[in-house]
């Protein structure tokens, strides 16, 4: 891979990050966070990384600021607060901070150094590797970003004690995922797990981002392995992006949304990927046992099914899936007839057994 | 440098190029162009590049749109269009249509292949290699962007033929800058021209090429020598936005703005970096050959100043910029004491002798 991957572990990895920049004798350092981070997790930050800072930088929190105006006003901040080429930015948050502010500092000046501090269960095991920065276009999710992966990614899970449920079940389908993708004797230790506490995820955090660490080494930008880690975000994508935009609606964590995109997506794979059924029923059975049930209309499913032709990973108009073959043995670019869809709605709908 | 760069020659290069592009089997093609060179270019394009293609973005003319709307413009014409990762993009224009299209392209879905294909004499010699993508942010020139070398620039004069003069004025600052900083022959070559226009211009755009070429594979990322590049810059940067801002004040184009960046910086020089006031003065006469007087009252000097302070290449406030210590010998990161300002541009406005 071009770009190095550096990921660091535990709270004196906080000190050492504090050490290494300043060593780095940077012209100025900001440190971004959102409204949530601002009040969880800054003040913790300052005490165990103790760094002097020119400037903090702060954007409303959720997903739907992840988005071009957001930049706009980070770029404009930096450049009023005197940030020039040699600065740093440290990305204090979730992936919506980290993939932003990523993408904020790898275009600000033509790039300046950058640093994530994942706060969030998603973020450590997701948005931590793989470079992958970018913002959203309208509801296009992720539409416009870069690869590149910062100076250093430091993981320390002494965040998670903020965490509300929801967010901790949102990284959780991520993990669950690296199992189902890559390993499934992971699949079967999650899948045993009584509750979902920091404590109970802790031990698991290394393993997942070892998985996808394997897979983005392999392949940086997505000509092939890497596609594996799109399992679930298909469908899973478009449910998200369809919930975040309908304000009526509940609201649906990343993880929740693509743990929704799985068990569609393991329906699609008994018809077009050779999974087991059984193995299908398993998979449900699973996200069933740590996931609440959301009811989608059937209004709901055409407005999805039509975000689902914008996914960015569509090529050319026809619907590509990564499915599994058996679990841990996934296939890419499988091509879905349509007449699936609907049956895969009602699939997960379906009362589990 | 991590990033090639391919640079092709002459008209059969745009007939090598349609077939390299159709041999990539994108899955669409798209052409950008500004209303200019869709009036002026495009029909020359598909007679000489017999391309299949997807469908052609048309961007506003000129450097006040070579901001984020006009790239969220793009981007959202790009997914309405069906673009998609295995998508490319050529560029057909000036250095604002490479500049501003090389950007969507590196950001769209994280990055799909580009081509250029510069349409006037700046842009061949200055924008078509270095990697230099990037957008404006209010009156901060390039603000925004990254360094990425697109899959291949094709230099084809044919379309200097439609160039209004003042275009040929503005790359020939660049081509004279490149005599400046890296080689006195070519300096006293160009100086000698007794008029501009595309045949007497032609023979000397691939020397300019090459010249640049050299600096930017021995420091793509502008550590250290490519800072010499921005010879002129630092305040013809300054003096460029602040006419771009104010309507009320007479159009003038990047290399008409930099030739009096290079005026003033030779007198900076004198200072500073050991140049010999007569190398400066000589240099002052060149420019004066070329290039119409502009009036700068004393009021454009303070705001010009104000601009200066944020330009991206100074570090922490301190104002450093490329100097000469003779013609041909650059020296870069000279700290200028602010009160040479008023005097250079007072060197500017005084008459040649």
């Amino acid at each position: 891979m071009k770009d190095h991957i550096k990921i660091t572990y535990g709270q004196k990895s906080l000190e050492a990050l504090s050490q290494k920049i300043t060593t780095k004798k940077y012209s100025s350092v900001f440190v971004l966070v959102d409204t949530h981070t601002e009040q969880y997790c800054l003040e913790r930050f300052f005490e165990n990384c103790p760094l002097e800072i020119d400037g903090v930088l702060t954007m409303n929190a959720g997903e739907e600021n992840k988005n071009l105006s957001t930049c706009e006003y980070l770029w404009n901040e930096l450049s009023d607060q005197g940030a020039d080429r040699n600065s740093s930015l440290i990305n204090l948050g979730g992936g919506v901070v980290t993939d932003l502010g990523g993408f904020v500092a790898c275009t600000f000046k033509r790039g300046i150094d950058f640093y994530n501090i994942p706060t969030t269960l998603l973020s450590m095991v997701d948005a931590s590797v793989g470079g992958k920065t970018g913002i959203d276009l309208g509801a296009l999710k992720n539409q416009i970003g870069i690869i590149r992966e910062p100076q250093e990614v430091v993981i320390e899970t002494g965040w998670l004690q903020t965490l509300p449920e929801d967010e901790l079940r949102s990284g959780f389908a991520e993990m669950l995922k690296h199992g189902l993708i890559a390993n499934p004797n992971y699949w079967k230790t999650l899948q045993s797990l009584t509750s979902l506490s920091s404590s109970s995820l802790e031990p698991f955090i290394k393993t997942s981002i070892d998985e996808k660490t394997k897979v983005v080494l392999e392949d940086p930008y997505e000509k092939g392995l890497r596609k594996i880690l799109n399992f679930g975000h298909t469908l899973g994508h478009a449910i998200e992006s369809y919930y975040l935009t309908h304000k009526d609606k509940s609201r649906l964590l990343h993880g929740e949304a693509i743990a929704i995109g799985m068990v569609m997506e393991a329906y699609l794979a008994t018809h077009c990927s050779g999974l087991d059924a059984a193995e299908a029923d398993e998979i449900k059975k699973t996200f069933a046992a740590f996931y609440p049930q959301i009811d989608i209309t059937f209004e709901d499913q055409n407005e999805i099914l039509k975000l689902l032709r914008h996914d960015k990973k569509n090529k050319a108009g026809r619907i590509n899936f990564v499915l599994l073959k058996a679990i841990g043995s996934p296939d890419i670019d499988v091509e879905v007839p349509h007449e699936f869809f609907a049956k895969a709605f009602e699939f997960y709908q379906s009362k589990t057994n």
